[in-house]
């Protein structure tokens, strides 16, 4: 039976396998979820160990662990390195998903007429790296498997990869292949393939800004004592111009400016303004002044607050002047900034225009390095050979302005270059209530990357 | 017995009486806490009658209902009207009280060697009201009731005494009184006391900023689209200039400018900013340019921001541009502004100063207009004397910066300037966690209530 042939036959197994994953709430960023994390590293291990892995092992680390596993046919055959992540994002707010985040649904979009999996984790990424998992089943049961496969998936890309950074390089000759494939960004359309080369980096940190010792009656008290929700409002603000411009200095230097020709051919990329504003409701978009939208969200940094809070919040009117005030900043950096830098800066200028009437506190949460990749290597061909054989069309490079921060990583420990081979939509709704993942996208993966390992091991030869 | 003896006498069961009342949670502002608020209202009603009021009854209006109470000894004699009310503040954050905030605990304090109550509602009325109801038992007790007494104890003082205005004026006549009584603010100090005789009016405001129809990933949409928490910065950091000036369009257009002189008189009063700081553990006090901190308190205007939220306010870190930020806003207002007035600069302000990117939503929540009180009434005289008698220091007349709406309406409906009676400290935590009330200071009210009584029947019949 043809590996195509395979899949076709075993498409409802496939889809219910990837339910089970999806009802195990594996939110690696709230500890009360910690059972349930551990629970998904032992399902991704059973998984690969029956899709025919010569071992898969769950590797303990300082936080959650990794699941390791291989199937090497001939030492001397090309070998792919599959990443994937089976943590996911809090489901917070709840109360605004349609259905439960934890139990899958399958229903109908404007965007996936043959239906889309609605939960939690579905595009974002068990969804997406589940399909490497099933493709490496479907080629090991039709004894057409090309290529050595390695798989590395971790439990803690959402908060950061604390521990990925060793196990890389402490695993170094386990970990060598020739490609890497990681499926966790997304395409263009379904009609517009497309294969991200350029991803942004980030720093996220956590402020808190504290005035009187205490609560206070804002009656008592205010216009004479500091509000720090009014002064946090002050400093974030301040933090960018009017032209929505970052002003921490210092936070542009490293930015790698590209050439007229390069932001050409950039914004030659499909994309409709209107269409764009009508989906999101919005309108007007909001961004730095000179750039265009692709631009703002692949080639130019920013700085955005997360989240925010601060006195009361409930039912109703209280006229408090709080002690506190807090927030969450996350920066998305561009080639050649450094998120280390980056944090510092921000630290140091957060610290410089608070006034004498609070004080303040700040944490990095995590970072990571902006990436691009090339397209230009055997990888890469293989990758658009595939997706042109499954789509019927050559995808388009781009920039895309999430952050996986392991690319960095990869490029620099591993020598190898990622191919970032994702199969969601931009409007999958990731890390937002009722995130999605077309059920079509979930095949046309499982194809694509089947057809991919085909590819990579003729051209690998040639 | 006098009255004095029957005070002292009956100190344990005054106490004790007013714990089972602050164990009442009646929370106006929280619909959950309804039963409660309904129950402290019966309570009010049954103490009336056992200190011997004629009548006491509960009131319905479209919200929480008014206990009215009275005793009338001969028409012919002055009548008091005392002005109270039983709701008391939301309770949160929870976590922040040393002991649950509706199971009273008597502790001692710097401020209160003797000990203090500490409850919700402990200084914040029912404290304050309840050394009414006590002086009016004491005073019946001891056959020496000098003056007719009529109580009106609220329920939705803490959420704008909605429909209080419409039953003081169907009540005219009923209401009828020489003098009004309300101890619902704070003296200087045990050492100074001092009696209010300005007060600020408030407009209270919440806002709701919009961008994006959904939650988005701040990767993929992040510097292209509206961050709402962002744009609400900017908004409420641009509604004060660099001298904390308040920028709102003809916001100050009706502020009372002081003369020097009535400046330099208020700033007389006796106060100390290192002390104020260290109590605070602040640095440095924060407010508008060119004013000291009683005048910033005093006769100056404000704007707060009470409450702030929106996005990911969970542990740990989630990369998400939300769909929504939202505050709520309160100004403080002094004479001769206008609540109604204020709150539609307010709202014209901010609608105008909202990028094209958002929507806005402004919601006026209640108000209340500024008073000043007259400092040479018969009245005032009357409680500047039972002060003098029972503290042996001649009160000082003084400002403060919160509001108490009703002493407006009570001066424009019923004609009678109230006095505001208060036997708080201003470091009692009102509208805070672990808000208490000083022992002491609930019995010297007590005390100096009643002998308010007695001077203000021998001066109104000079």
């Amino acid at each position: 039976m043809s590996v195509t042939n395979f899949i076709q036959n075993n498409k409802d197994r496939f889809l219910n396998e990837l339910l089970d994953l999806l009802r195990i709430p594996s939110v690696s960023a709230d500890p009360k979820f910690k059972n349930a994390v551990f629970a998904a590293a032992e399902f991704v291990k059973e998984s690969l160990i029956k899709a025919g892995a010569d071992t898969a092992e769950i590797c303990q680390t300082k936080g959650y662990p990794i699941v390791y596993g291989e199937k090497i046919i001939d030492p001397s055959a090309p070998t792919v390195l599959v990443y994937g992540h089976y943590d996911v994002q809090p489901a917070d707010p709840y109360e605004l998903w349609d259905s439960p985040p934890f139990e899958p649904v399958i229903k109908k979009t404007e965007e996936h007429p043959q239906g889309a999996i609605f939960a939690r984790g579905s595009a974002d990424d068990k969804g997406q790296f589940y399909m490497h998992v099933k493709a490496f089943e479907a080629m090991m049961a039709s004894n057409d498997l090309p290529c050595n496969v390695k798989f590395m998936i971790e439990g803690e890309e959402e908060v950061g990869s604390d521990n990925l950074d060793k196990f890389v390089i402490d695993n170094k000759e386990k970990l060598k292949a020739d490609v890497i494939l990681i499926s966790d960004t997304h395409m263009i359309s379904m009609k517009d393939p497309s294969i991200t080369v350029g991803l942004r980096g980030m720093a996220y940190m956590e402020v808190e800004v504290t005035g009187a010792n205490r609560d206070l009656h804002s009656g008592t008290y205010g216009g004479a004592v500091a509000n720090p929700i009014n002064v946090l409002c002050d400093m974030i603000a301040s933090m960018k111009d009017e032209n929505d411009h970052i002003t921490i200095p210092g936070f542009y230097d490293k930015v790698a400016e590209l050439t007229a020709e390069q932001r050409a051919r950039l914004n030659e990329a499909p994309f409709d303004l209107d269409e764009y504003k009508k989906k999101l409701k919005i309108a007007e978009v909001h961004g730095e002044k000179g750039y265009t939208t692709i631009e703002r969200v692949g080639i130019r940094p920013t700085l955005d607050v997360n989240g925010i809070w601060g006195g009361y919040i409930g039912e109703g009117a209280k006229t408090v002047l709080p002690s506190k005030a807090s927030a969450k900043i996350s920066m998305r950096l561009v080639p050649d900034q450094d998120w280390h830098e980056i944090s510092k800066l921000f630290e140091d200028y957060f610290r410089s225009i608070a006034p004498a009437s609070v004080t303040v506190k700040v944490k990095a949460h995590h970072g990571g390095s902006p990436a691009v990749v090339s397209d230009s290597s055997v990888g890469y061909q293989a990758a658009e050979k595939a997706m042109e054989e499954t789509f019927g069309k050559r995808p388009i490079p781009t920039r895309e302005g999430g952050s996986i921060p392991i690319v960095a990583l990869f490029q620099k420990e591993l020598e190898t270059d990622p191919i970032l081979f994702g199969f969601g939509l931009d409007t999958d709704a990731l890390h937002s209530p009722n995130e999605h993942y077309g059920v079509a996208n979930y095949f046309i993966g499982i194809e694509t990357i089947a057809a991919f390992f085909k590819h990579f091991k003729t051209l690998s030869n040639q």
